[in-house]
């Protein structure tokens, strides 16, 4: 971690052992729910809680100092009063402790003594070799092996393995905030840089461009340190991966709001829109988009163009989907004359894009059958490079016919599809839309973001292959 | 109603008796999965099966044709072959039967023959009284008298009865196909209005002008029939209660897409979009807008003025808000003297707007309480129009708090709030949403929208007060 050009934080994900500096009061300190969220998630390393007042914890003997500690730290987890953390960071730098995630707040995000506290945090990582993230952050969670550094409860123990990088310079957008088991967004590494002392968004970007776990990186960003570091780090990550970026303070009272609590001023916004362009990012606008276009990217393959197949059960969402499909760059599919003839032979009703499957199925015996048919005759068109469905799930159309279908169609059909389901029965929708992610099939709670996500999908495979 | 202002429409609603054409086959027929659902939601009124082929159905008795029921009719569902309809309608129409919804599709949304027999029903309704809603459409639902026209299964029973009128030119936003309980929209009345050969927007708009049941109308729109009538009647009922419209069908495809499954073609959006405008309507452009912002206005009263506060347990999250609300026509209100003092009495990051919760919740040993005291004195700011709250819900701040402490705001406090909840279970974040609007208190499931529906609030107090 000499390089400081933050392409490898691997202490922070992956360290081998970790001491955590905090209250190990029981259930209430934070130390100490630190401690057993690493224990729940099944982290394999070494833990070392640090505390004066206690001998143990959780069944751990406690240390009183860092120093009391024999073998090699990786990672500082620092839980404890501002004005004690420097002292504890110079003692770990000592020790050759690599990384450190500073969870306590009150430092540039309070102003006054707390920014001169932060100066003091920065000047230890200019004299020594130690990394921070933070403070005033909850720091990392990595789904691989089950490493967190967040003193809060999830709530939930189960969190899909997947390809999204989730970063962001706000807590709420972390695992202890999120319905991350019910959801079951394929994470593979969320960070909250909070405060960048000394971690921020270029070396996330430069170790995340490495990460052979993740496929896709969403970052949440208020403001940008360095804009000429990062605009490289971003292209960089762009020519390996896609990259999306949420970059709220977009008003001045945003930039305002954001400054109040981050101790850092955003510039005005034409100008990251301008540079997130350049960097061949793509740029999302709401909390909604950051969590759900990344799923297109991880379940999916890129597009070879821009065509997309609407296929509803209702006019009406199929012309909804035609406006945000133009909207996001996709053009609408021309079918071959051979899918129409195909299509015709099932009904008259089906000769357009997008195609109403309302009624056709409502004249049909076997209404399952015809819509798959439909859907593979119109995935199988050379002139479609991608297709999104909207299902009806629920009492007539139970969700094992429609997750057959899915498997079925997975298997002989390769393009990139995103599905919207609706029905009367929240549950219903959810295990639907959970068992098609389960096959590779991104799902989506609202028809907008489902047709987005293929824009940004076709966007993004364009830019790849004009430069791969 | 044989004035043809389309001002009572009530028949359609409100129906005294109802004779249904359709198939009695047990479970698969839809005349008898629609005298299910009539039963099921506890309609009062007559029902007549009319079938030539069954006596009995679901212990009614089932008459061969409309004019062997000696009694009057006020309304006909009508669900069998188009080629049947027109003959069908006629005897309605000679028997007296004041209005008719025709279920049955394959009119002008087919072309061709479909046109021809569409026409046949326009000819019957300027020859006799009789008003048509459909054909191609789901008809109607009215949550006050559990009255609908569906013949589809809801998979649900429970409709919170309110004060939102949703109408559509599809049948998706229908009760059969939205989750309506498990969501709780406050319903008054719902209908699609299908292929309009008769009742269109206008006739509805002059209706729900006048229902006193419903406080504000959210209309989905692709097409209107008559420009000019369609404003008039617009205004008239933006000068009684707010009008939202969603109107997709904005981009050329998406016009050609209605085309193909309404028959209607679509104008240049601009000059939709300039007559919404000039209406005093206020414009939505997602599912979700047309779904969720009317419930600021179903729950709470009109706004003073523009200015927001914006409470929130995250930095992050408040900065996103102060942008949305921005960009929503709101002004961030500046807190007065007495509210600054106040607020710094309880902790000194208390100082701004947006108001981050968390750094002095996290000091606290009681943050429920502090939480309550915080958004009380906001609310009590002279300099305060309306205030959206972002709460996290879960371990840490349990749903009977949260519900008590908002019980207690609303004795208090009257002006306009939107709430969303973050957390990491789904279902509680769905269980304490449902309890709070129980109380009164519109949520949300983005927060974006949140802040979208007091611009919209805003926006339409704004018109009222001018006018009023």
């Amino acid at each position: 971690m000499k390089s400081r050009d933050g392409s490898d934080l691997w202490a922070f994900f992956e360290p081998r052992s970790v001491v955590v500096f905090g209250s190990l009061k029981e259930m209430l300190g934070l130390g100490y729910a630190l401690i057993k969220n690493i224990l729940d998630f099944g982290f394999s390393g070494k833990v070392y809680p640090v505390n004066p007042s206690h001998s143990e914890v959780l069944g751990m003997k406690v240390y009183p100092t860092v120093n009391e500690i024999a073998a090699p730290v990786d990672l500082a987890v620092v839980i404890t009063p501002p004005s004690t953390v420097p002292a504890i960071i110079e003692e770990c730098a000592r020790k050759g402790v690599k990384a450190a995630v500073i969870v306590s707040e009150n430092f540039a995000d309070a102003g006054g003594d707390g920014a001169e506290l932060q100066q003091r945090l920065v000047d230890i990582t200019t004299h020594s070799s130690i990394r921070i993230i933070g403070p005033n952050t909850v720091g990392v969670f990595n789904a691989a092996n089950g490493f967190t550094t967040i003193p809060y409860p999830f709530g939930y123990d189960k969190v899909r393995k997947g390809g999204i990088a989730y970063c962001s310079q706000t807590g709420i957008v972390l695992p202890q905030c999120q319905p991350l088991e019910d959801r079951a967004y394929p994470v593979s590494k969320m960070c909250d840089v909070g405060n960048k002392c000394d971690v921020n968004e270029v070396d996330l970007l430069n170790y995340l461009a490495n990460d052979p776990e993740t496929k896709v990186v969403a970052m949440h960003l208020e403001d940008v340190k360095d804009g000429r570091r990062f605009m490289d780090a971003a292209r960089r990550l762009v020519a390996r991966k896609p990259l999306l970026i949420f970059k709220p303070a977009r008003s001045e009272a945003g930039a305002r709001a954001s400054a109040s609590h981050t101790g850092s001023l955003a510039v005005n916004d034409r100008i990251y829109d301008t540079a997130i362009r350049q960097t061949g990012a793509i740029r999302v606008n709401t909390w909604q988009e950051y969590w759900d276009i990344p799923k297109v990217f991880a379940y999916q393959p890129l597009s070879t163009g821009n065509r997309i197949a609407i296929i509803s059960h209702s006019g009406g969402a199929g012309v909804v989907a035609t406006d945000v499909a133009v909207e996001s760059g996709l053009a609408i599919a021309r079918y071959s004359d051979a899918t129409l003839d195909k299509l015709a032979k099932l009904s008259p009703r089906l000769a357009g894009n997008p195609i109403d499957l309302g009624p056709p199925l409502s004249l049909t015996d076997d209404p399952m059958s015809l819509q798959a048919e439909v859907i593979s005759i119109v995935l199988d068109d050379v002139n479609v490079d991608c297709a999104t469905i909207v299902l009806y799930v629920g009492t007539m159309a139970p969700t094992s016919y429609i997750v057959e279908m899915f498997a079925r169609l997975k298997k002989r059909v390769s393009k990139p599809l995103t599905v919207w389901f609706y029905g009367t029965r929240l549950y219903l929708i959810e295990d639907v839309s959970r068992q098609l992610e389960g096959l590779g099939v991104p799902t989506y709670t609202d028809q907008e973001t489902a047709v987005k996500a293929l824009g940004a999908l076709a966007r993004y495979s364009l830019l790849a292959a004009d430069t791969g």
